[in-house]
């Protein structure tokens, strides 16, 4: 079921390089400076609010979600998984699933806040190469589909 | 089941006006100046992070969350639903379910990001009164229990 919302963004792009996707979700890589293990569960379906989606069409997000998460923890080991769907901006369904890392930019600060010290590239880099890791893994999600 | 840990804050104290309680989890209405409508369901257990509950607890826990977001869809007709767990201050797994206002001091940013209006106090005074009818509501959440 496709039901495209002209101007949208998540309607009109992938929003990201994707990693997974099939018929109700995508699981994007987003390009987020600082910020390499930056995913995003994208509900190929325009609907704005969690709630709009019906019970079975949510527990399929939530376990993408999780899915994505357990694959984050288990690959980089992060200090902690920022779980988000605010969708102000674009108002396309959209989870952000994020390993934070105790020296990242702005950690503890949310990733939206003011960065609190400077990127360290080097860690920046090894973060990006277990990335690659973490995509093939998410490549076959069998757990959810 | 408890498993305190000494020193958290969400182990220490309800963190907020508390609106609903029960074995699992709380609803709390947070206070955060700017965002009346800005609420948190908090699992009673110490656990970091979403994947750290079982699949039947996570299941609760988000019928606890989508039924805050829907009373607060209801009763405040906000222009969006913003819901995330972060927990980089505080890893005891706490969901933010916020009602944002496209005239809130902060629409479209995240509430974390900075400002970019003043806040409209007549407006929050208004939501803020609405708010009652939502804890009324929320006090029995016979639907998640």
């Amino acid at each position: 079921m496709t039901a495209k919302v002209e101007g949208c963004a998540l309607c009109d792009a992938d929003g990201g390089r994707v990693v997974f996707r099939c018929d109700d979700f995508r699981v994007i890589q987003a390009d987020e400076k600082g910020f390499p293990a930056f995913y995003r569960v994208i509900w190929n379906r325009h609907v704005p609010e969690f709630s709009d989606l019906t019970d079975a069409a949510r527990d399929t997000c939530m376990r993408a979600v999780l899915h994505v998460e357990k694959t984050l923890r288990q690959e980089l080991q992060p200090t902690k998984i920022n779980l988000a769907a605010l969708g102000n901006v674009v108002p396309h369904l959209h989870w952000h699933v994020i390993a934070r890392f105790d020296w990242d930019s702005h950690f503890p600060a949310p990733v939206w806040a003011a960065a609190v010290r400077p990127l360290d590239d080097a860690r920046l880099g090894e973060i990006a190469r277990r990335c690659e890791t973490v995509n093939g893994k998410l490549a076959s999600m069998a757990a959810v589909t």
